[in-house]
């Protein structure tokens, strides 16, 4: 089993004390037919599985700009990202997007093509992004943005990005669009050296 | 909130009842700040999110032939998948679809390129599919398979695939395979008709 410690700086899991369905205090075995500890219910039987979350983002094109917002929540306040938050039960990842889209930008896209699948596995995240057209210019900060800007690509503050999972996929976004050739990207993003005291995210 | 009701007959979450982390009833509200409603412990203030799942898997290639397992395991015992299975914390998508193609085929894997991304919102699922390599012909049953076979796409035994999701993926691979021209695929896959009694999951 990976060796993951709760920790309330970062987006893992916390590990699971009682039964969510009957209250017992759990145990940490290995199941029948399985090769991970996973924490069991001695009462009821139930397993406790644990899995890593899923991601969903676009990046708004209009014309020859992009949609960004500047974070109002942490981790990384007052840091800038493209549109994306946690997946909700009973969506696709698409409607996650767009939904994410309208919350922290109050804009409105229609998804154009899957453009990246990148995983965190230091804290069990996958992003997924797309590629969307934003539908007109009406936005705005949503709650948890401090500002939203329609920006070219010249002007990406690269140094004021939120996490390197969103400075991965710009750039990648950037040189594809300077070929006018764009791709699907995808891969593993590895735990990198804090570029801030703020980071505490990533 | 979507309306998901416990349902042991298919792979969504059941309710919670209890806080996993100090074994309070849990309450149903919606918490400051969010729209949907959540299981919240009164005790600790534990907000309980439950998300979709990550499914990944590989289509284990050997020149004009692909692998596939005939599962052991409910749902869908006897029917024919690629190797899939649920993501675990810690690792990437990628190493998910090697570990599963080990686990479930006894076969070594090289990952090539991302083949589909397609969400299934009636069991919140996601399944990440990527082309890959056999490393060698030494593969055999693991012990959620009852046979795995390296077949011809024209032996792909349409009527006895397990899933959707799973024949949604091979149509379109053998078209693409057909044109000799790879792409790679995303959208969402709606509950169908259970095909068959023993369709339970889907």
């Amino acid at each position: 089993m990976p060796d993951l410690q709760p920790n309330t700086h970062t987006l893992m899991l916390p590990a699971i004390n009682f039964c969510n369905q009957c209250g017992e205090r759990v145990e940490q075995k290995i199941p029948q037919g399985e090769t991970l500890y996973r924490a069991v219910c001695p009462a009821c039987q139930t397993i406790h599985y644990q899995n890593p979350k899923v991601v969903a983002g676009c990046i708004p094109e209009w014309e020859d700009k992009i949609l960004l917002c500047r974070r109002a929540i942490e981790p990384r306040l007052g840091f800038w990202t493209f549109p994306a938050g946690f997946m909700e039960l009973g969506e696709s990842t698409e409607e996650a997007a767009v939904r994410e889209t309208l919350e922290e930008a109050k804009a409105r896209v229609s998804i154009q093509t899957l453009y990246a699948l990148f995983s965190l596995p230091h804290v069990s995240q996958v992003y997924v992004v797309y590629r969307a057209l934003l539908q007109d210019q009406d936005y705005g900060p949503g709650e948890e943005s401090l500002e939203v800007e329609l920006m070219p690509i010249e002007a990406i503050p690269w140094d004021q990005l939120a996490f390197p999972v969103i400075k991965e996929t710009l750039q990648r976004y950037a040189e594809d669009r300077s070929r006018t050739e764009f791709q699907t990207h995808f891969g593993a993003i590895p735990r990198q050296p804090h570029p801030s005291p703020t980071n505490t995210h990533l």
